[in-house]
This record gives C-alpha cells, sequence and structure tokens, in this order.
C-alpha cells in the first residue's frame, strides 16, 4: 500500500464513523480546535517562521510572503473563523423532500456529507484550519494538500487540529495532510477515486486547471474569477463610475473584482471621462481604440489581456455596439463567475441576466458582492464556477449530497 | 475548426438561444417532433435495418440485436415518451430561494438548464430521441454520441428531430449527432470543455470507466449499480424470499437488479433453504464456503464475484457475522447505487440507512424501485452514482443549475 492509499484508507475509515456523530460531537470538536489553536500559538508561530525563512531564501515576493505569515492576530482570526462554524445550523440530516408510493413504500430525501474531500490548495496557511472545519462540521472528513511553501506551518495546524479532533472523541483521521508535496504525489491524489469523493482545488487558474485535466475524482471549480462590468448606453454614469471602481480597486487581488470594463459606444466619451477624472492613473488601462480616445490608456488591448486574471490594479477596457455584443464578449471571456450591468434599461437588464451564463449575474450592483457571508451562508469554502452540484459561493449545505431512505414492509414491484 | 469543434460551436451558439424561450415554445417542439417520429415510421424502420443488417453480419448477440430493433410498437413508445415530457413541469426559471440584504441589494437564486449536454452511450436508438427530448425540456442543449452499431438508426433519428425543432421556431442546432464514431473522435469529445458543460455517459461499466478516467468536462456517472440485498438475522423469511427474488430474477438486466446477497450466519440455514427452494436452480448462484452447505451453489464465489454487476441470472452469495461486516461489504464493493436490508430490527435498519453510502439505501423493499417513474420525477435521464449533483434517478430538476440574478441601485462593498 503506497503512502496515499494509506492516508486514504485511513480517511475512508474514519468517514464511516462520521455518519454516525451528532451536531453536538462536531461542535465540541470545533471547540476543542479552536481552544488548541489560541493554546498553541507559540508553536504555530515558531514552525510558522520556518516558512518564512525558506521564503526569504526562495525570494519570493512581498506579498506572497505576507500571504503565509501567520502572527497572533491572524491565529486568532483562525479560531474565531471556527467558532463561527459551531453558531451555523448542521447541513447534514436535512429532509429535502419525500413521498409515500400508493403501495405504502415511504421514500425520504435527506442530506448526507460528501464523503471524504480533497482540498487542493496553495500557499495561505489559514486555508489548512478553514477547510478543515468547515469539513468538519459539515460532516466530511478531509484530505488537505498545501502547498511546499507553509508545509511547516500545514504540518503544525494539522497536528493541533488532529489532537482536538481526538480528543473530542472523533477518529482523528477526519483530518489529515498529504505531507509529500511532490508533484508526483499531487498526480497520484487527483486520481484516488478509491477514497477520495470529492476534489475542491482553492487557488490561481493554473493549478485549477491543472486538477481538472489530471483528476479522475470529480472536481468542483472554484475561485477563478474573471468577471467584467458592462456600462450600458443608458447607465446611470455616477452609478457606473462608483460600480467600476468598487469592483477594480476595493479589493483587486480577490477573485470577485472585476479585470474587463466593457462600455457602450454611446456612452464611452461621457463615462470614460468621468472614469478617469475619479482614478487619475491609479489604474492600469489597456482600451481598444474606441477607448483609448476618452481615457488615458497604458497599451492597446489584446485578445489575452481580456482573458486574464490581473488581480491587480490593471482593467482592460473593450467597447461594443449592443448589449448582445457585451453579453456574446462575457460568455467569451468570462470565467462564468461574476458579471454585471449597469443600466437604466429593463430590457437591456433582464436579457444580460437571461443570456449571461454565470454563477451571479449583477444589475447596477459591485461584483465584489459574490461572497459566501453577503450570499447569508455564514461561511464558505470557496465560490464555485462551474455548474454541476454547486454555483457561487458554496457553504455548508453545499458541503453534502443527500441519499434516499426507502422504507417498506417487504414490497416488491410487479 | 474540427468537426467536433464546429459541432461545439454550433451547439453553444444554440444554447444562449435556449435561454430566452418559453415552456410553450419547448412544448411545441417536443409535440413537432413526435409527430415526426411517428409520420416517419417507414423511413426510421427502414434506416434501422441497415444496422440490423450489419449486426447480423458482425455475429451480434441475439440479445443485442433486439434492444437495436426498432419497430412500429417502439417508435410509439418513443413518440409517446417525447409526449409524455409536454405534461410534466418546466424545471427552469423555479425561484430556489433568495433574500434582500440591509442595503436593499436582492439576491434571487433561480433554476436554469445545465448548457450543452454531451451524451455518450452504446447501442439503443430509443435513448437517442429520449436523452434529447429530456435536454430539451430542461432547456438543454444535446450533443449526442451513440454507438457506431446503431449509426444509421441514430442519423435518421436526429434528422427528424433537427427538422421538428426547427419547424417549430428553435435553433436546430438544439440537438446534434456526433456522426463520426471513432475511438479518437469519442477521445476528442470528452475534452471538449469549451463548448460542453457537462458529459453524461449511459451504458455499461466499461463505457463509464473509460469517460470518468478521459472525460476533463464534468460528469455524471449513471447506470452502473452492483445493488445488494442483505438479509438480517431478525428477518422475516417470506419477505427476505420475495425481495432475493424480486430483485433477481424480476429483470435481471437492468442496474437496479441485485447482484449480491449478503446473508447473516444466524440466518443463513432456514433463509437459504427457503430461497432454494424458490428458485430450484433458476438462477446461477456463486457462494462462500458457509452459503454452499444450505443452498446448491454453481461454485464458489472469488472476490471478483462480488465486484461483478452480472445482469443476468446470477448472483454471488456472501455470509456475515454482523450488520457491521454487512455494510463494510457492501461500502466496498458497491456502485453506489440501491442496497437493501431486510430485518425486523429497528437499531440494525437504522444503522444500516446511516452507514451504507449508496444513492437508495432500502429497508424491506426491492431495489427495484429506484427508478424516475416510482420516485415521481415523470422522465429519467438516468440513476447517478456519485455524489455531486445529483444522487439517484435524475428527472428533468436533475438536469438544471442555478444562476444568481442580483438587483441594486448603485450597491458597492464598504
Amino acid at each position: 500500500m503506497s503512502y496515499l492509499e494509506e492516508l486514504g484508507a485511513n480517511a475512508k475509515k474514519a468517514e464511516k464513523t462520521m455518519r454516525g456523530i451528532s451536531s453536538a460531537q462536531k461542535d465540541n470538536a470545533l471547540e476543542e480546535i479552536a481552544k488548541a489553536l489560541e493554546e498553541n500559538q507559540a508553536l504555530i508561530i515558531s514552525e510558522n517562521e520556518k516558512d518564512l525563512e525558506n521564503a526569504v531564501k526562495k525570494e519570493m515576493s512581498k506579498a506572497m510572503q505576507d500571504r503565509l505569515k501567520l502572527d497572533e492576530k491572524r491565529i486568532k482570526g483562525m479560531a474565531d473563523s471556527v467558532r463561527k462554524l459551531i453558531s451555523l445550523p448542521d447541513p447534514v440530516g436535512r429532509v429535502l423532500g419525500g413521498h409515500e408510493l400508493p403501495n405504502g413504500l415511504k421514500i425520504v430525501k435527506k442530506s448526507v456529507p460528501l464523503g471524504v474531500v480533497g482540498i487542493i490548495f496553495e500557499s495561505r496557511p489559514n486555508v489548512t484550519v478553514d477547510a478543515a472545519a468547515i469539513c468538519l462540521k459539515s460532516g466530511n472528513v478531509s484530505v488537505l494538500r498545501g502547498g511546499s511553501d507553509a508545509i511547516n506551518s500545514n504540518k503544525c495546524l494539522v497536528e493541533i487540529m488532529r489532537n482536538a479532533v481526538k480528543k473530542a472523541g472523533l477518529d482523528e483521521n477526519a483530518v489529515s495532510l498529504v505531507t509529500d508535496t511532490s508533484r508526483e504525489t499531487a498526480g497520484e491524489f487527483m486520481k484516488l477515486n478509491r477514497y477520495i469523493d470529492v476534489l475542491i482545488p482553492r487557488g490561481g487558474g493554473g493549478l485549477i486547471h491543472t486538477v481538472v485535466n489530471n483528476a479522475t475524482i470529480p472536481v468542483i471549480q472554484t475561485g477563478e474569477g474573471n468577471c467584467s462590468v458592462y456600462v450600458d448606453s443608458s447607465a446611470d454614469i455616477e452609478k457606473a463610475v462608483n460600480i467600476v471602481d468598487n469592483g477594480k480597486t476595493q479589493r483587486p487581488s480577490v477573485c470577485n473584482a472585476i479585470e474587463n470594463l466593457i462600455v457602450h459606444r454611446d456612452i464611452a466619451e461621457q463615462f470614460l471621462k468621468a472614469l478617469n477624472e475619479k482614478w487619475q492613473g491609479r489604474v492600469k488601462i489597456l482600451g481598444d481604440e474606441a477607448a483609448a480616445k476618452y481615457i488615458k490608456v497604458d497599451g492597446i488591448a489584446a485578445s489575452e489581456d481580456y482573458a486574464t486574471e490581473f488581480l491587480d490594479y490593471t482593467i482592460a477596457v473593450k467597447t461594443v455596439e449592443s448589449t448582445d455584443e457585451a453579453i456574446d464578449f462575457i460568455n467569451a471571456y468570462g470565467t462564468k463567475h461574476s458579471e454585471c450591468i449597469v443600466t437604466e434599461s429593463l430590457a437591456n437588464a433582464e436579457k444580460f441576466q437571461r443570456e449571461v451564463d454565470a454563477a451571479a449575474v449583477y444589475v447596477n450592483a459591485s461584483t465584489r458582492f459574490t461572497d459566501g457571508g453577503e450570499f447569508g451562508m455564514g461561511a464558505e469554502i470557496g465560490i464555485s464556477t462551474q455548474k454541476l452540484h454547486a454555483r457561487g459561493p458554496m457553504g455548508l449545505e453545499e458541503m453534502t449530497t443527500y441519499k434516499y431512505l426507502i422504507n417498506g414492509n417487504g414490497q416488491i414491484r410487479g
């Protein structure tokens, strides 16, 4: 049995025990995790420092080093997130439907955990705790595979969680870490169908595409957001400027930030001049020829620019002749995440919401609202950009599947 | 642009038009399809005869030839199935939830079609019409890829459907067929992520595994059913005999038929003797040593036998010491389809339903009830054996996803 197979088999064994536990047992384990994180603050920070030292040696960018860093405040934040889950309703055991057949057979559709969930992510170690805790609350076993940059932090965090889970009387294998971060092991991990039910990659487009192209386990794609705002000819200029500004500059590094700005030619001059005044060069602009007439551009936008998730103070601007052209542009370049129209036309608003193929389609509001918290989910494992299972923000309910329970007294089919 | 890319691009174009059509338009197109099938009966039969002639040349088994054959009655049956869909509610446009944020932003979660659905299936040409019609009713575009054995029948049926769809005023590319049935094209088809949203293989385990292992498009696995009945020590013998007999012999070729029989040792003698009397050698039995003491076996069961979907009058018998052992056996060998316990013990019934990991878990009733019709869905595209998206019978609602529509008046995130 290989290293990964043993890990998988242990996770699968733990899964069976998770099917029988109560909400109180899960919440108790979450409280133990939160406490243990707080109590082991010094240890976590010292292990994290090893990763930070390696990061300096590898000349990792300051921004990436910052994402990697754990301090008292961040550890407190992780513990708080875990405790917040305790207050949320248990997503398992909900009766989703049911009926009785004429022959007396009773059918009940009930929510159950997905099973063993594999999470593949990059360097932020807070994902480690967050993902494991959401899985635990939803009755799922998690097998975490973080990046090598955070390996010391992750080992320490997972060990702390496993001990806490055990202390709470659950199988410690309800949470585990793939400590071998080699590329070969990652490849094998994605094909572990026998033990892992679902794979959720969290990270940039490169990671997600690697998983989609190599995994044989069913995948939920999350978090790739090449989002656009379309400013229609009937748009209110002030709303449009605010929505575009908020989408681009409030937090450019996240997936619901906007990357493309589409402007109807009839309003391009008025709107782009207003935007130019607002931004005053704070945002790098790549535009087509028509846009360049009204706003200072840093270059002409190529097709690849429209397909790029900049995650930075950069935007690509495209001018169009119609709502149809804007919709076709979005359906061609978007990642099915969040898209917005700014318009005062009811017909164009309805057309846009009907024909744009994305998880969240906005009229006159910032795409930055696509978020588990804003959508009332309380917690979020990621934002799905695919159509199977869950679309948009994935909270606890989206981490469950269902099972039909059928009870009879000897019924057979005629 | 390759042949498949062109097909895919046309399907994607048709998808956009499908987002705007009404229930009446879809039902009208279904009626046109039903009428056209009836009117073109002679043509369908003559094209089907070409496939039947080839089947004889290839020395296809009689059973397979029968599955391939279309006659007046079967064509009428296809038309009736299409008309039945007209009477079912439209699964698109249902409001699944929603709320208003304190800032006035309105969020509505609404059901929408999956998009472009690829269906890969084997030789039964009635699947061609059935799958296309279910896709149409649920607002999806279908790209069908049937087996080479039925190519003439499929070409004829799809041409009839495309003309009918066009006559009803829809884009004829709402239904299309991959006429190149080569293995290379099949491989390319499974990676057409740009144009196809979901892939549904319908057929035997071999086909399904090929798709799961090669597709990069999200897959819904359907129809592989290695189902078991577990006869607990407290079982009512008469119920147990009837349920096992019904599961194995009422229609052995379907996925919800049973393949394994698990018997508690304490009841093995009494139960297996009763079953022996019922079957009188009509079913081929592979059993373990303990079972062989009480029922006439045709051989000792090996591990591979327990993993085999016989789809025939053959069953593998395993004796166990406990409900736990039965559950572990099922979770190891089953395909997560339908599993049954026959018991008079409430504790064992509950344990079994909780810990068995399958789409449908029965107490004291035949697994043959796992079916879209019995589950009240009206129509069924297949029975999902995976956990993502839909589990168990997939009806019209399961052929949809959802989209969040968010309406504001200039809200931005603070």
